[in-house]
């Protein structure tokens, strides 16, 4: 019996290095898929439509909530967000392992519809070192960072209910626990009994 | 705050190359050891006392049973292996991690006593195979081997109740996977926030 798909997802304050990290553990995993989610707010520049966000205009984006097509979605800083039902699905019922890279409001949703899927914070070694990596991003103007660093607090206090929490301190390190994380959930007995159950008579 | 240490527990059947597996990653984790066990069986060429186990005489086994020395202890095969609790207690405190390597039964009993410990099992990747691995052994004679197969079944069913699950077919990825479980064990929430709710305010 081939297994479910796990679907991980993952949150955390911008800045935090969570883009970065999915970025690096996408490549090592075969079986592993970024889902790709819906956004309203523009693409910064590098960013590709389809690649990195399926970019859409504000009245597309109602005209899916309005049809129930998304799984979760919200609005962070002005934007909106989302990840459609059909992207989870599909993977799921292929044995693909998804990484969702989503707000705390969003996973906060999904937490309700999938019990199973795992749930990992990414934290910054502190909020003077996420202001700084806001700064160095030049990617925002200083009100806009300033409303980011706001937003931090309430974010990191939703860490409590995640299963996992890596502290993004040294890159490497960060990336080695995302890394085994990802490993050791498949490794939980349910998942690999469900393909070795036959063979020993379990 | 420090964290207490992790205790995981690893049991498989004779021949599936637990003892293998973890001196693999002692070696790696400078903040995990080796939790000794003692046992009344002779020590096997290359065996050193007080590294690989205590050995000692039943009268002295049983007495430490009679003391309630022990976490947990167990028959197998004939022999006697038992955990001292002292063992456990004082690495605990210390915030050191410690591996067990003990029988289905033993880990049985520590399930009552801890339930935040780690329970893992590790599976051959076939009853052929773990033949194949305990006559290359040469450790045991025929009938020994029998007898060792023949409690195997027994206690691959008893996997069900583990946390984890490593099949070891190829050698390298079982212990990638058993390094991963070590890692992302201590990347859960619970553990993680002990360490930095403070600096959050989480």
């Amino acid at each position: 019996m081939k297994r479910e798909g796990i679907l991980f997802v993952i949150s955390a304050p911008s800045g935090a290095g969570k883009t970065t990290l999915c970025k690096e553990v996408i490549d090592i995993f075969p079986n592993l898929r970024h889902s790709v989610s819906y956004t309203t707010r523009s693409a910064r520049p590098g960013e590709v439509h389809g690649r990195d966000y399926f970019f859409v205009s504000l009245d597309e984006f109602k005209g899916m909530v309005a049809a129930d097509e998304f799984a979760e979605w919200a609005e962070v800083h002005g934007n909106f967000y989302g990840t459609a039902l059909k992207t989870l699905e599909d993977y799921r019922a292929q044995g693909i392992d998804v990484i969702l890279d989503i707000d705390c409001q969003g996973a906060h949703q999904l937490k309700k519809k999938y019990q199973g899927a795992v749930y990992l914070f990414v934290l910054p070694p502190s909020y003077q070192e996420l202001r700084r990596r806001l700064d160095c991003r030049s990617l925002d103007a200083p009100e806009v960072i300033d409303r980011r660093i706001e937003a931090a607090a309430g974010e990191i206090r939703e860490s409590r209910w995640y299963d996992y929490i890596i502290v993004n301190d040294v890159f490497s390190k960060a990336v080695e626990e995302l890394k085994s994380v990802l490993i050791a959930e498949q490794c939980k007995t349910t998942r690999v009994l469900a393909g070795v159950s036959e063979l020993f008579d379990i």
